[in-house]
C-alpha cells in the first residue's frame, strides 16, 4: 500500500458528512469546526529553527485551517516529543507567546519520549456560523487571495542558508487570517488557505469545485520572483472565489477565474505562460 | 528543563477551567470532551504487534478517556506516520473495525512520514451531559472497579514472550467501558479509567480530591498474581467513587473507601500490606 493508497482506504473510512471526505481543510460538525495537523523536523521545519517559533508554527498551521472555514479557535491540544531539555523550554515558552496572540485555550495533549527526528501534532477546535468548503466555487467566480505571497519561501531560503532578513518571520511566525476568514465564510463560494502553494492550492480548488482556473501571474501580489512566490509554501494566506461583481470585505487581490473544464491555466500581461514543473508542495 | 517541568509549564499555559488543569483524563467544555492520546512503538506497543491491533489500541485507548468522563463519542482526527505499506495496510484495516466498533466517525487527521519507531496520535471528542472529573472523591466514599483487573497484564507478557492465549486480546484490543461511563457520570462523585495501573491510578484519584484511598487487595477482581495485577496497565477499566450505600447501576466491585488523609494504603484480608515499589506505568 502506497501512500496514495492509504488516504484512499481512510477515505473509504471517513463516511460521515462531517469528515468532508478528508478532503477540505478541516472537519465541520454543526457549527464546530475540527483539524489535526503535524509539522516533522527536516520536513515542515528545519532542525535549526528556534523551539519557539516550532511552536508558534505549529499552531499558526493549525488555526489557519480553521481560518479557512471561517471558524473562531476555542481550543487546542497538543502531542509532543519530550527530549532535549533546553529545546523543550524554548518550545513552551513559544507555544505560550502563540497562545496568548491568537487567544486560544491549550485545553489538553500528551506528551511521549522523542526518539528521531521530532513529529509534533495539534488538533485545533474552532467554531463557526458558516464553514464553506474548498468545493463551491461556480464558473464565472473570480479567484481572490489575501496578502502577499512569496515571503515565507524567501524566508525558508534564508533560514536555510543561515542568513537574517526580515522575511524569516514569515517563514517562523506566520500569521493566520482568523479575523478575514471570519468576514470572508458567510460570503464565498468556496475558501481554503494558501499552505503548500498558491498554484497548487488553487488547482486543488478548482479539482474540487469540477472546474478549470485561471491565473493571472501578472495579478499576483508577490514576494520576489514571481514563478518563485506562486510556487513556494507556507504562506497561510487565504485563497476564494467569490461572484464576479462582489468585492471582499477585507483586503485582498483578484488574481484569476474559474470557468467550465478542468485544470490550472497560467497568464503573465495577457499572454499563456508555461506550468512550472513543480506547483508547490505535495508532502 | 526535565519533564516534570515541562508539563508543569504546560500547565501553567492551561489556565482555561475546560483544560482542567491538565490533571484530568480529558478536557471538558460544556458538554463537549476532547482527548489527545499518543502511543509509541517500544513504549505502548511492541514492534511486534499485529498493526491492526495497534490501530485498535490506539481508538480504545482514547475512548477510554471518553468513557471516564460519561461521554459518547462524536469522532475522531487521527496523525499517522506513513511509512511501511504492508504495516499501514494492516493498521488501515484494524482502524476500521474499531471505528465500526464503537461507531465512531473519522473526521480527519494527517500523515507524515515514518522515521524511526512509530509514534501515532488520535484524538478523540465526545458529548457528555455531565462530565465527572477525577478529583471529586468524598471522605466515605467508596471505591469501585468495572471489570477484572490484570488482564492486559498477561497479555502483554504473552506478546513479549512470544506466546499465545486468551489475555492477548485484553492486551491487543482492549474494551472501552462507554456504556458503563455513561450510566455511571450522572452518580459518581469521581470518575477515571484504569490505564497505568489501578494502584497509581487510585492514588492519583485519592491525591487529586485531597484525600487518603484505602485498598482491600482480596476484594480486587483479578487475573493472575494479585499484586502483579493491581500494579499492571492498559486494562482500561473504570475506577469510580460512590457515596456509602449507594451501589451503581453496572457490573462493578467494591475495593476500597476514601479517607481524610493522604496517601494509598493496601490491605489483604484485614491485614496490612506494604506497598510495591513500583506502583503502575509512569511513562
Amino acid at each position: 500500500m502506497d501512500e496514495a493508497g492509504f488516504i484512499a482506504a481512510l477515505r473509504g473510512l471517513a463516511t460521515d458528512p462531517a469528515a468532508r471526505g478528508l478532503a477540505d481543510d478541516a472537519a465541520v460538525l454543526g457549527d464546530l469546526v475540527f483539524t489535526h495537523d503535524m509539522i516533522v523536523e527536516g520536513v515542515h521545519f528545519l532542525p535549526g529553527d528556534p523551539p519557539g517559533d516550532v511552536a508558534w508554527k505549529l499552531l499558526a498551521v493549525n488555526l489557519s485551517d480553521l481560518a479557512a472555514k471561517g471558524a473562531t479557535p476555542i481550543g487546542c491540544l497538543i502531542g509532543y516529543p519530550l527530549g532535549d531539555g533546553a529545546w523543550d523550554h524554548g518550545f513552551v515558552a513559544g507555544l505560550g507567546e502563540a497562545l496568548a496572540a491568537f487567544g486560544v485555550a491549550l485545553l489538553g495533549g500528551d506528551t511521549v519520549r522523542h526518539q528521531g527526528p521530532r513529529s509534533l501534532g495539534l488538533t485545533a477546535i474552532g467554531r463557526a456560523p458558516i464553514a464553506p468548503s474548498r468545493s463551491g466555487a461556480q464558473p464565472g467566480d473570480r479567484l481572490w487571495v489575501t496578502g502577499r505571497i512569496g515571503a515565507a519561501g524567501i524566508g525558508l531560503e534564508l533560514a536555510r542558508t543561515g542568513r537574517d532578513g526580515p522575511e524569516l518571520a514569515a517563514y517562523r511566525r506566520p500569521q493566520p487570517r482568523l479575523a478575514e476568514g471570519r468576514l470572508l465564510a458567510p460570503i464565498v463560494h468556496a475558501m481554503m488557505d494558501v499552505s503548500d502553494g498558491l498554484l497548487i492550492d488553487a488547482a486543488r480548488m478548482a479539482a474540487a469545485s469540477g472546474l478549470g482556473v485561471a491565473i493571472a501571474l501578472d495579478l499576483v501580489p508577490v514576494c520576489g520572483d514571481p514563478l518563485g512566490a506562486v510556487t513556494a509554501g507556507d504562506d497561510y494566506e487565504l485563497l476564494f472565489a467569490l461572484p464576479d461583481g462582489i468585492d471582499p470585505p477585507v483586503a485582498a487581490t483578484a488574481i484569476g477565474r474559474f470557468a467550465a473544464g478542468a485544470g490550472l491555466t497560467l497568464s503573465d500581461h495577457g499572454r499563456a505562460v508555461p506550468l512550472p514543473d513543480r506547483l508547490g508542495w505535495s508532502h
